[in-house]
């Protein structure tokens, strides 16, 4: 089989997702919100998705691992949010004030996450990302915030830097050009020239914010030695140490990375899985830090730096669906991440080895129930960096994740890490690497072996 | 009656929400996340709100005119939204790709809206108008943007200048303090000096974006001839001329304000309303300007200019309740438009009779179903800008509002103006002017008359 012909397959299974997507580019540029979404030759439209599966418009059914953006560790639609959600919607979806359910999901986070001495909640994670940096120069009185190569915090104008490879280059046309004056960019992973770049910028030096995992930039995740050579650096120079945990957030364990790793940053922020499948932001952190952004107690009455909030900040649905949604995951905590991390390492180990079966170079990268397949290519060996990715076979990668959807059923956004939910069982990860391997014996990835 | 008694009376009538506010300081800088939901002593929290009313956990119930930060058009959860979201929860929040509800609610913008030749959904309007103001810096490959003083369009970092008194100072801590070096503030509704400033700033000037409704600033509507003027000076000198219809979107005709203005502009930003409850932010405009952020067809390879997107654009939750909140005003547009602009009329001129026959200076601002009471001074004759909202006396307004709220069940929330929801009718309006001629009999605002 070649890819043309499973380009076909996919259209002939697709007629009216086809019809769709014609209708879409009238109204949208590109057919699309998001332009990750695109993927060639159209993406399938969604009908409905409940627990593992995406079906579409056309009735083809996919075992999901995109799960919303890796927001979903409980599945599509799971029935403690929807009974919460079915009984909410009746009762107001847009307060626009105060409300108990928020004091819920604020607790929840708060006992589960040592930095969280307070929280504010927003709508997205852009907007948290922004308010930590907000929060980092009105605390320290500096101007540099200091980002990893590749590093992705949302689309706010703040961080949109080195986020793309070429990373030297602007991040898109209709900036002013003079948004990078104030970030620094360091090599993720790499310890002793991150601390060189830091050096050079003490000075005026706010903050660190990094991803623990890289998410957007391909499933990496940071070594341990890395983010404490970090923190050290951040708590020896009396500089903030953010970590965005938008992606690993109660992803990994029932609350934050920083404490299985025995870190103690400053900020935090959340989204997506505290969201319960609606749209949220949280930033949250240390006691006297949050509290320059607090109107109430502001005695010298200078103006407060405004962080948090919006029109549908805490909004009673979100709240809700991030309540019901953490307090599942905190009374079966165990059960959920042993499942869940124990499926990542079955992935990571299946597909492994059934490539290297057929002889390909590859690197299945991830950590717990997040993971991607990076095709190394002669000048990269190993996966340490958002550069490393770069320089991979991405192509091929496509083409896999496209094999997996158009002919098995098995839905990957095309380049993005797959995210395992407690909605996935052994049967599914058995076939993906049953699937990866008839793909591998097709030869449709069109790699050499 | 003195204030202090009233204070009394709401706290007396409110404990519950009072021990709820204990908590949330526990949890929140200040007890919230937007820091507009703060008001002294305490603010209540809410239960439940259903068609115009909000019940709070005492089970004190208000005629509410807050609407969900003026989203909230059909009133709270109004059945037609209800009916399709519970549906919709069931099958599925969030797919994290396309789906046709969008184009659906897409179509349904663009049919309403000229200008909407294409357009891009995001999450927040702090969102649409960062995107907003990226496309015209892409576009015009100029830099400085223009807005008007008091002109708020979210807490994006782009936008963040001259919102509050004293207007030329940095809003809050933890910017750079140089973001203003590209931002121009104009005098709302003075096109001569707006004009003189526009100049001094032309060569590099991308667009101007403003509000035709002042809504945070004070609720104060543009003349038509400044947006008039403004719209000829950016098409004369190749500027982009930006409606931020945030509020004003399907406020008060179905679609743009620019329609019955016969005003053209390049761009157009929406919220509120046509999420019909849910979190949602819109950027349409002219096709030859939104298509510089289309990747599918970008021949030249050069990075696009990202807008839109995010992991909770086009989610199907608010598309459903977007659709079916626009489906039902445009099947009953003539109707809905007619009643709420008719109470808002109602409101406007029972509430300026009432102030006056107490020999109160006020003027009531606003237009169609929004409207705002400003206590004048004897600085301050006639409302036209923030500035002169600025020095109106904004303590007698604030008490004029928590008196509503704390002895009639009437609430505002304090300072900010009110919007007419089809829940409401006739009664309400006459019961708002009828306690507050019992307001002003009891001489409770401190004001002389």
């Amino acid at each position: 089989m070649t890819f043309n012909s499973l380009n076909d397959l996919y259209k002939k299974k697709t007629p009216r997702s086809r019809s769709s997507y014609n209708e879409s580019v009238k109204i949208f540029p590109g057919g699309i919100s998001h332009n990750i979404r695109f993927f060639r030759p159209y993406p399938f439209f969604v009908k409905k998705a409940i627990g593992k599966h995406l079906i579409d418009i056309d009735g083809n059914k996919y075992v999901d691992y995109w799960m919303g953006h890796w927001a979903l560790i409980l599945g599509h639609s799971p029935n403690v949010v929807v009974k919460k959600l079915d009984s909410q919607i009746r009762q107001g979806t847009l307060y626009g004030t105060v409300n108990d359910i928020s004091i819920k999901l604020g607790e929840s986070i708060s006992n589960a996450i040592p930095t969280s001495e307070l929280l504010r909640f927003c709508t997205t994670g852009s907007e948290a990302t922004m308010y930590a940096i907000r929060l980092a120069r009105a605390v320290t009185k500096k101007r540099i915030i200091c980002k990893t190569i590749g590093g992705w915090h949302g689309f706010n104008t703040d961080l949109m830097q080195s986020v793309n490879y070429p990373f030297e280059v602007d991040e898109g046309v209709g900036m002013t050009g003079r948004e990078g004056d104030f970030v620094e960019s360091i090599p993720f992973n790499d310890l002793e020239r991150s601390i060189k770049l830091l050096d050079s910028v003490k000075d005026d030096l706010a903050c660190i914010i990094l991803e623990p995992v890289l998410g957007g930039a391909g499933c990496i995740p940071a070594e341990i030695d890395y983010l404490k050579g970090l923190e050290e650096y951040c708590k020896r120079n009396g500089i903030l140490f953010i970590l965005d945990e938008i992606v690993t957030g109660f992803r990994f364990n029932f609350g934050s990375i920083s404490t299985s790793y025995h870190l103690d940053p400053d900020l935090i922020t959340l989204g997506k899985i505290v969201g319960g499948g609606l749209p949220i932001g949280v930033v949250c952190g240390k006691k006297e830090i949050m509290q320059v952004s607090n109107p109430v107690e502001n005695k010298n009455k200078e103006r407060i730096c405004y962080i948090g909030g919006g029109t549908f900040s805490s909004n009673p649905l979100t709240m809700t669906a991030g309540y019901a949604t953490l307090d599942y995951i905190r009374k079966n905590r165990k059960t959920i991440y042993n499942k869940i991390n124990k499926l990542g390492d079955m992935a990571r180990n299946g597909l492994t080895k059934i490539f290297s079966d057929f002889g390909l170079k590859i690197q299945v990268v991830g950590m717990g129930s997040i993971f991607l397949t990076h095709f190394l290519s002669n000048d990269v060996k190993e996966i340490k960096s958002a550069s490393d990715v770069a320089l991979c076979d991405n192509a091929a990668l496509t083409r896999y994740h496209f094999s997996l959807m158009a002919k098995h059923g098995i839905f990957f956004l095309p380049h993005k890490m797959g995210a395992i939910s407690v909605a996935h069982n052994e049967t599914d990860i058995q076939n993906l690497v049953n699937a990866t391997g008839k793909i591998l014996e097709s030869n449709i990835l069109g790699t050499k072996h």
